[in-house]
């Protein structure tokens, strides 16, 4: 989050536009010196914002030059006049830049169902790219920005056959958060050379590992969009299935981290809660316990009163249509045994339960003691900020 | 909820048996003079709560004469000695009426996975029995309350071939509300003549119209209750189809004032709200609809919030998993159409919207223009008190 965080290749930048009323950052734009191979993951809400439905025609090239990004309205609800601008702002962007616009992707993120501001976008479109610049991630971060308290970036490096290359990813929640392909804005910059194919099966593979694994408030939006451009600049090759493991595994940690700071930060979030479900008949069943553990708003609200409240838990797991034996569950908080066949075990457990839940992270455990099925998602307490940020929203 | 409801041959009492910390009234009681026809309905949580167990098995017989409730405490995840317990609640229950234990059901709602206080109960049980009484039920109402506001009672009269008889039902809420069979603890009382088997057909379509259409929170509860006694004492019988119509629409009546009883009291509730779904491919995916928009935590909390953020109520539509044409949604505010075709129709609309929105009370109806499915469910308002009471609950 310096300002020495770069991606060799591309540059970014950040700024006002007048969308946000509160005169903060709201437009950015990261751009690809040459062609980049490019992948995305977009939401599968089936109301989709207009430059949702742009970017799921345009990603099929598997090539893309630039992403221009608005917050402070998500073009989303707003009928044929929608998409005339999300093509508007991907003309302009191409026009000033002086490249295809079939190669620019859009996004946007904000309030659903107003009119676009188009016209303070495209006023706003040749300043900011006179203001691109390879450092300039950090602007771009603050630009996306709308409940968020703090811009999140990740940048790694990696090493393929001798070659370093780098993974910069930035991000952004924090509400209307809930794992389902792919979760709110967040875009990858890598200078790896890597064939368009081959890029979208392991952004596939990064997504279920990352963004699909967490949870704000289980609503899921109709913006959300995962976009990763490959350069090739750093000269490292993504082509076997070797290679292909090495960087996908730099890909999952740094979209992991990504989608860790969205919940951390969620909506009035102050725990990340990590909920492990194993020992269920299967990793589908573990995960319909886990989620529904975890959306529970009588489960997230006791975790933000730090009350070891493990009925709520059971409760949840029971209510979930997954198949649990009612007289066979353990619970642990991190490794403090709470309940074992069900039944609690008593006031110590409980003292070492409250040690924990003062901890701004931790997990918590359930064992079905069914089977070997397994799944971990991601979660946060659910605050009396959550519902003060929420009922205030469009004011 | 004067001191004059009263269902003949029922009589009522509630007394402090020192369970709620607090001293308020915890223990109560329901007796019919003769042996009555009965009927209940259980949550469908896989975790059952020890009296649910006992009167799932109870209850096959069709024949209740007394049902002991108490709370703060659920007796739930209390393990074998838990089970022991409610046998014991029931059996000292009966001995002192000097009746068959079998035909004693009992129900318990509070806190899961403490030590049921099974001493308190039986020392209680001789002086509540003292306290019985045909105007009983106000009392009875509040000593099954847990964080309700005020105690739920609803009296009918009906009139079945020139007798009038009197359904007399008690509810009790207010978190962990979601329909799924049966919600919370409902106790009903009447005075007609019905047989077991028609009398547990009657109640299950009673439940589907009243408890089975609300949601505070989508936590489904251990120990969700509603018991049927019908005594006969008035003399009107239930027994064809046109009496059991009839005797039908009363009961679903009163069962779903209490419903609504209940919703409006949901934990920090200040807004009552119908969520009407129609124009879906079938009432199943109206349904699917409704339960996802009933239940976002971002379209409650905008309803806290007297928001008419119509973009968060179209999205969770978009996330339900039922089918929707992303283009051709409707969308009510009571009868001001806020949104056609998926657009807005801007501030005039905004402007009428707002004035629905400060009533305590109104509908959102959304209209999917595919087919002819409906449902409709009631839910209330995501505060910053339901947060508050939720966070403290077991301090």
């Amino acid at each position: 989050m310096t300002a020495t965080i770069i991606c060799p290749g591309f540059k970014a930048a950040g700024v006002t536009a007048g969308i946000k009323k509160n005169g903060e950052k709201d437009l950015g734009l990261i751009v690809s010196e040459t062609d980049a191979s490019a992948a995305a993951a977009f939401t599968r809400n089936l109301i989709k914002a207009a430059p949702v439905i742009l970017d799921e025609e345009r990603i099929r090239k598997g090539i893309c030059r630039a992403i221009i990004v608005n917050s402070g309205n998500a073009n989303c609800c707003t009928g044929i006049k929608g998409m005339e601008d999300a093509l508007e702002m991907a003309r302009v962007t191409a026009s000033e830049l002086g490249i295809s616009e079939k190669f620019v992707l859009t996004a946007s993120t904000g309030v659903i169902g107003e009119q676009f501001p188009i016209e303070k976008i495209t006023a706003a479109v040749p300043g900011m790219i006179n203001a691109l610049s390879s450092d300039g991630f950090t602007n771009f971060a603050q630009s996306i920005m709308t409940t968020d308290t703090y811009p999140k970036i990740v940048s790694q490096k990696g090493n393929l056959d001798g070659k370093v290359y780098t993974v910069t990813g930035i991000a952004k929640g924090s509400g209307m958060i809930c794992p389902d392909m792919a979760t709110m804005l967040a875009f990858i910059c890598t200078d790896v050379e890597i064939a368009p194919d081959i890029l979208k099966d392991t952004l596939a593979t990064a997504t279920e590992r990352s963004f699909n694994r967490i949870t704000i408030d289980g609503d899921t939006s109709t913006n959300d969009t995962v976009i990763i451009m490959a350069n090739g600049c750093s000269g490292a090759v993504v082509k076997n299935d070797v290679q292909k493991e090495t960087f996908q595994n730099i890909l999952a940690d740094t979209m992991l981290s990504l989608a860790k700071m969205i919940v951390k930060d969620g909506e009035g979030a102050t725990k990340l809660v990590e909920i492990i479900v194993k020992g269920a008949s299967s990793d589908k069943d573990a995960r319909i316990v886990a989620d529904t553990v975890a959306n529970s708003s009588l489960v997230k609200t006791a975790l933000f009163g730090e009350d070891a409240n493990w009925g709520r838990i059971i409760a949840a797991a029971g209510r979930s249509k997954a198949p649990v034996e009612p007289d066979q569950i353990d619970i642990f908080f991190n490794d403090v045994l709470m309940v074992k066949n069900s039944t609690g075990r008593g006031s110590a457990a409980e003292l070492d339960a409250t040690d924990i839940l003062n901890k701004p992270e931790f997990s918590i455990t359930l064992d079905l003691n069914m089977g070997t099925g397994y799944a971990a998602v991601f979660t946060c307490d659910f605050s009396i900020d959550y519902v003060k940020i929420n009922a205030d929203y469009r004011t």
